[in-house]
């Protein structure tokens, strides 16, 4: 072993040494494709600072793979499934949103909820091939993990602290309608100026958004659902052997460390177990040499002289070269957070899940154009560009949420690793936990106590009105009486 | 001048120049007594990071001692009360509230009411006599200051900040009924699992205890004003020129320093603007010789050999003493948090304002005892002591305070200063402000969307049945026409 490696493993034994007292073991829970790219900024950095990071996947896992990441170990567990198979139903999921026009709100959502749904099937196959899968549940219980650090919109991080009974730590972007963060972690989101995900609507709503957000709050509490809740309680509840639900397992979490921050995201309250610690995995950016463009095809004969195709660049370090002067995304939310790191204007073309949404607020914050995917013609997407270019308040705003992005009092991987790293010291983090879970949802909502004083006042009214009425039966006579007497 | 001071000197430019690029200037607007013990303790720390900071006070201050301050300025604009007058109301303010049976509700708090409104009328009083002193006034002006650092309990801050254009931040342990923070700030508090302060009830609650805190809550929103607001109100819009209010002109603050931590207070939401930094002013105890006792009169010839009576003490280097068992304490919020940082167990003899809650608190983390400083007897605060001293669950609880306290991702005195500089270098922190400030009362509370949502369905249903009705009434006939047909 050369003396380099010695150094770095002493390095690490010592990064460990000061930053938490001893080295813990982390159980992670990932989801695939662009969360595991951001869970992944989080796993290295606790293997750098020490710790023992093993991360369960699927054997149809597509994305994650477990050669390229010689840090971290895997639990590779058998499914039905083929990685073929994953990939296709992915993929058809994924196109099947992108290419869904949004003219109907009934039509979207129903088929919005019906991919969803699926992807929640394919989820909980997984999750139930693990949890049966005995030898492996052993091994899990015998490792004395110190934490389940998962991503809560792929569930079974939850039901596995549960099994395991450890500590729960989430990271998540959004749920649908803010469903996991409103009846799992509690967050109270006011209608009237915190605009629901997927509305794409801003902070700074006319009344008639406002109806309109109310009307997209009511349609998500109480018709459409992220996951088909009533299977997943069922499931839950045959594996834990008591009645429970899916949310009530999901409210266990110690820490919800949200892939979010007030430059992306409108003012709205939050709790004190939930912790913003979006473009995480933002970093300075390396030189780069030229401009650049990543290709896969054959090279189209129109291509101007100063265009150069790659198969793959490192977005980040495109991003932060100094001649950058536009961002033509998807508008996925790890896009976003290197061009807000950087400070580079957008041109968003959303295609599903939270990316319209994510638009919409660089939009409102005054850094991006979008373009509809379906509908933009290439004459769109260049008036897009030059209105980004050449328009200074573009640059301006995006320079303004950089600047936000980097004056933060603790780098947003410091503070999720510090809050990962509390929950293991402290075997949980209980005094941040608010009493509304331990409430009903009409409990929750005073409706019991402002029942119960109406009923009062209503007795109140109902004994005073009796006394009056007894009262002018009873003297009117005895006046008349006294009068006669 | 010595080399030591040159060294201090060059040591304080130094720290600005890495903390914020250039120095700044801070206008501070106090509040009196130990309100001023933790301000202070902010400001030192502003003075040592190179910042200029001027602190306003009326000439009949009397905790506030210019003289014993040599690295902070003070402006000292004249008003009629003399110092005696001043010393006198108060301390005639606090006596009464003191001694003032808690027996009936409405006479407590129809009481409390008027010891807040004789103390708004006295701040107010100087208040007039700052902004009526053009002189001052005008040399504040020019002196351009980055931002007013206030006391939110001592109105004025806000009006200054306003008439001077600058950003402004808060400093605040708390307002009766949380009035400021809910109206002024647009904390979000449910009442269903957040007790209201002055309750003195804990966050686990019983049916009963919901009802109490909501009583609590609609006195204090409908009832209890902790300022004669309509007075304020009058006094700003016309200092302002344009009809104004006192919380309108609170909740352009852009940030809240609330001198509280999730190890004194149950967990409740908060807003992106509001930071909790209690106990800042905490600090690891110098040494101390042996066991102290700080009293002022003659010497009891009761008193045991093991007891030194002192003038005065040092109470952090106490309470941090390995000897220490327990800390007999009024309550106040800067022992409290003394106590925490250096985990001792209380016994609570509350006097006034947040003390009773305080203890409350404590009682709830099961840290404290309490005893009835109008009631007890020299053998309850002998009990009361040897529970908590020989009852290892209060010093337990004591040190998982401690712990909590302790294990943050940051200071708390370097988060407040790192949010006071942010607001300094950006001149405000509108990022972080919810859009709730740009809603009436009815707006936030969605009522008019949910009126209008109503009617939109009372219309429909009104349409649906009249075509019905006219269905009804035309196709029987429509049936037996064609029967007879």
């Amino acid at each position: 072993m050369s003396l380099k490696w010695i150094s770095l493993l002493l390095l690490l034994q010592l990064n460990c040494y000061f930053s938490s007292g001893s080295c813990r073991k982390v159980l992670v829970w990932p989801v695939e494709y662009s969360h595991w790219i951001n869970m992944k900024t989080i796993l290295d950095e606790l293997v750098m600072r020490g710790h023992e990071v093993t991360v369960l996947i699927s054997s149809a896992s597509i994305f994650i793979d477990p050669n390229t990441q010689s840090s971290i170990k895997f639990e590779i567990f058998p499914t039905f499934l083929t990685k073929d198979d994953f990939k296709y139903i992915f993929k058809h999921l994924l196109d099947k949103w992108t290419y869904l026009a949004k003219d109907s709100f009934w039509t979207y959502f129903s088929t919005v909820q019906s991919i969803v749904w699926e992807y929640s099937d394919i989820v909980m196959t997984s999750c139930k091939d693990l949890v049966s899968n005995k030898k492996l549940m052993t091994k899990l219980h015998e490792s004395r993990f110190d934490i389940v650090l998962a991503d809560a919109v792929g569930p079974c991080g939850e039901l596995l602290a549960d099994i395991l009974q450890i500590p729960l730590v989430y990271s998540l972007r959004f749920s649908p309608g803010f469903s996991l963060e409103k009846y799992g972690g509690k967050l109270p989101l006011p209608p009237s100026y915190v605009p629901v995900i997927m509305s794409e609507l801003g902070d700074q709503m006319t009344f008639m958004e406002r109806v309109k957000n109310m009307m997209y709050v009511l349609y998500f509490d109480f018709w459409f659902q992220t996951f088909n809740e009533k299977k997943w309680n069922q499931f839950y509840s045959e594996v834990l052997g008591r009645p429970t639900t899916l949310f009530e397992t999901i409210g266990k979490a110690d820490m919800w460390l949200i892939r979010n921050y007030w430059d992306f995201e409108f003012p709205h309250p939050l709790l004190p177990n939930f912790e913003f610690v979006g473009g995480l995995h933002c970093k300075p950016a390396k030189p780069l040499p030229m401009v650049l463009w990543r290709y896969h095809g054959k090279k189209p004969d129109t291509l101007g002289p100063n265009t150069r195709l790659y198969k793959w660049i490192p977005q980040n370090d495109l991003l932060g070269h100094p001649k950058t002067k536009a961002f033509i995304t998807h508008g996925g939310a790890n896009g976003i957070y290197e061009a807000i790191y950087h400070g580079i204007p957008m041109v968003g073309i959303p295609l599903f899940a939270d990316q319209p949404d994510n638009i919409a607020h660089m939009m409102a914050k005054g850094a991006a154009v979008r373009l509809d995917f379906n509908k933009m013609s290439t004459t769109d997407l260049l008036n897009a560009l030059k209105q980004v270019i050449n328009n200074p308040s573009y640059k301006q705003n995006a320079m303004r949420l950089s600047t936000i992005q980097h004056d933060q009092p603790m780098k947003p991987l410091d503070r999720a690793v510090f809050w990962i790293e509390f929950v293991m010291r402290h075997k949980g983090a209980k005094h941040l936990r608010p009493a509304a879970h331990d409430l009903t949802w009409y409990q929750y909502h005073s409706l019991d106590v402002i029942g119960f004083l109406l009923a009062c006042v209503a007795a109140a009214l109902f004994v005073i009105t009796k006394c009056c009425l007894f009262c002018c039966q009873k003297f009117p006579i005895a006046g008349k009486k006294e009068k006669r007497e």
